[in-house]
């Protein structure tokens, strides 16, 4: 019923467990709900309540504290016993009366686990300050350290399973931005177009089903392209404008992000020979993937291209990406940008996104890709153009 | 641009000032983007990184803090004057060196804020243990007060023009679920027919355009059916299994919820039986909603109905809805459920999803609703039963 096999998930706590004795911690309690499936595979849209993973350094399997209703969830998709699976009342959820991390202390003492170097991620999305507080004084005797992306870092090199799923997500990707360029013409409701796009990144290909992916597409026309995070509207199309598409596929939790711009007539010159650049600059960032080189030297093949077309940009051009939960398929680890000297290694996986923005539009053309021995090979299979209607 | 005018945008802030006098806060610390979408305007899934909205006590705007690459957005979606967003480099992102936080600290000090009984949003989902311990530390003057769901309780209330979006949000509630009813069939991939779902989710109607919801539907078939936050598999539905849908139609970020359940052949007896106590709960609780009844009353209704049919569940049958950012489009204030005794008062808006979990099924019929001076008007308008194929 798992996704993956139990030896799998046992040898993720294991290197978990050697991270843990690296930063000198004995109990890890991992909100994240990224982490959380990646060391149990549970899975379900249950994380809005508090809910939380614990792996002891002296126990084979972690445990999983949540919801009681949420508990039946674990039996079809972790691979836990039932007996690691701990549900607490519903009267604990959304209650100003009493807290889960209230729930969740009293299950650590019952375990005799109140005096350990306990790790938390401090910075985590799902790991509140309010959280923070209950526990820090509820386990007066504990020692608490912060062990944030301690579990993200195991994470990032992929298992071979792992990357059949982002290989299959790259097909979905690419399929749905496919429908999305054929769905587009200047008329056409921009909602309309992005319908077309969820079809398929919801529907997949007649060999393996799509999902929904942790964030929506950010998809904007018009002079919204200089805002990289926003959404389609309801307004039309119109010709002569540019529609540009980040979207991801996804299977199994796991995400293949792809951006692509296209222009809704013939290019401007100056578009034109922007897309080129950024292709250009996108085709060096690949050819300098391999083993050993770093992030930082990533970034410089790009740095490199786009200097010789006079241009400079600020921010990173790129991340680890694999299991996503919102707001962010993204593994918050190292980045694609100056500075970072992370260190490629076989299977690991990053989405290179070296957009460009001006005052008045951006372009985008993006790739993921896993690190193999002789290169880059991306998720997707999809043109590095700025697409048109000429 | 914005979706209100600034008339609204400023009494829902001085809404917020009155509640935060209330509670002894003279600078609000907003890191819910729910929250700070309703009180500038501002959208973007740009939350993913840190980004603050700070409302003092005694100015009239807020300011909005973020990634330099965001406040772009800012420009397209809040009513803010420019000089009241503030952006930081994008060094800041994902950075083990500096932390958005230390730059807000540096912002807040350079308004003279540093000595203030600042509020903040101590178990929101994006407010981390370690933003809480870098303004702790950084603002050793200031006096910190948890104001959680300070600004959501101002939310509860809603505008005219917000009920507007919430009606067409359940509009498009209605045309998703009626496509994924005439989608589903014995032999038809679960995947196939969310992706009729979703498609007309992000389309919307001929009128108005739809957009993303912030969580997927939960959507699960046979006894995947007892386990509520599941999600569909690749598997196809089979003949005689159940098929549970709880989804959102969404209007600039307005979530109307909804939930029934479809029957792929006809329902054993019991099912059908099953199916009329939920339908005769959930009409005996809409009828018992008007201004001045306690979320406890609307429970207790639907507990007398389930008793007579000798039921009982302990979970709680709904919440307030409205605004949606991941990971809910719950509010998180009030529940239906004993022992809540907060009132209803007009424009107040509810999900109540009386769903009864049996161990290898459940079922479920839902409404989003109104409460009117003259009780509850609902946002879709779905037959209330167990819809089957027979």
């Amino acid at each position: 019923m798992t996704l993956f096999d139990t030896q799998e998930y046992r040898e993720r706590v294991r290197r978990t467990q050697a991270k843990m004795a690296e930063i000198g911690v004995d109990l890890l309690l991992v909100a994240s709900p990224a982490n959380q499936f990646y060391l149990t595979g549970y899975d379900g849209w249950s994380f809005y309540t508090p809910q939380m993973v614990v792996v002891a350094a002296d126990e084979e399997d972690p445990i999983w504290v949540g919801r009681a209703m949420d508990a039946v969830g674990a039996k079809f998709t972790a691979y836990l016993a039932p007996e690691r699976v701990i549900p607490y009342p519903d009267g604990y959820v959304a209650s100003q009366q009493r807290h889960p991390m209230e729930f969740l202390v009293e299950v650590i003492k019952a375990r005799g686990w109140q005096a350990r170097h306990i790790g938390v991620e401090m910075d985590d999305y799902y790991y509140t300050a309010r959280w923070h507080e209950i526990l820090t004084t509820g386990l007066p005797d504990a020692t608490f350290l912060d062990a944030f992306l301690a579990v993200n870092w195991v994470r990032m090199r992929k298992s071979d399973r792992e990357i059949e799923f982002l290989m299959q997500a790259g097909q979905i990707a690419a399929a749905a931005m496919q429908a999305a360029m054929d769905a587009a013409r200047p008329g056409v409701r921009q909602c309309d177009a992005m319908a077309e796009l969820y079809r398929v990144t919801t529907a997949g290909t007649p060999e393996f089903g799509g999902t929904f992916t942790c964030k929506p597409p950010n998809a904007m026309a018009g002079e919204y392209c200089s805002a990289p995070h926003l959404s389609w509207t309801e307004a039309p199309l119109k010709a002569e404008e540019m529609f540009y598409i980040e979207l991801g596929g996804c299977r199994h939790r796991y995400h293949a992000p792809l951006a692509r711009c296209l222009y809704l007539g013939r290019p401007p010159q100056a578009m034109a020979d922007l897309a080129k650049v950024i292709a250009e600059g996108l085709e060096a960032v690949l050819d300098a993937v391999r083993p050993g080189v770093a992030c930082e030297e990533l970034e410089a093949a790009w740095r490199k291209v786009i200097a010789r077309h006079g241009i400079a940009k600020e921010s990173r051009i790129g991340y680890p990406v694999g299991i996503g939960y919102p707001p962010t398929w993204g593994e918050l680890t190292c980045s694609l940008r100056q500075g970072d000297k992370t260190v490629l290694e076989p299977n690991m996986t990053f989405h290179c996104i070296p957009a460009l923005w001006l005052d008045d539009w951006g372009l985008v053309i993006s790739e993921s890709f896993v690190v193999t021995e002789t290169g880059a090979v991306t998720f997707a299979d999809f043109p590095r153009k700025l697409f048109s209607l000429e």
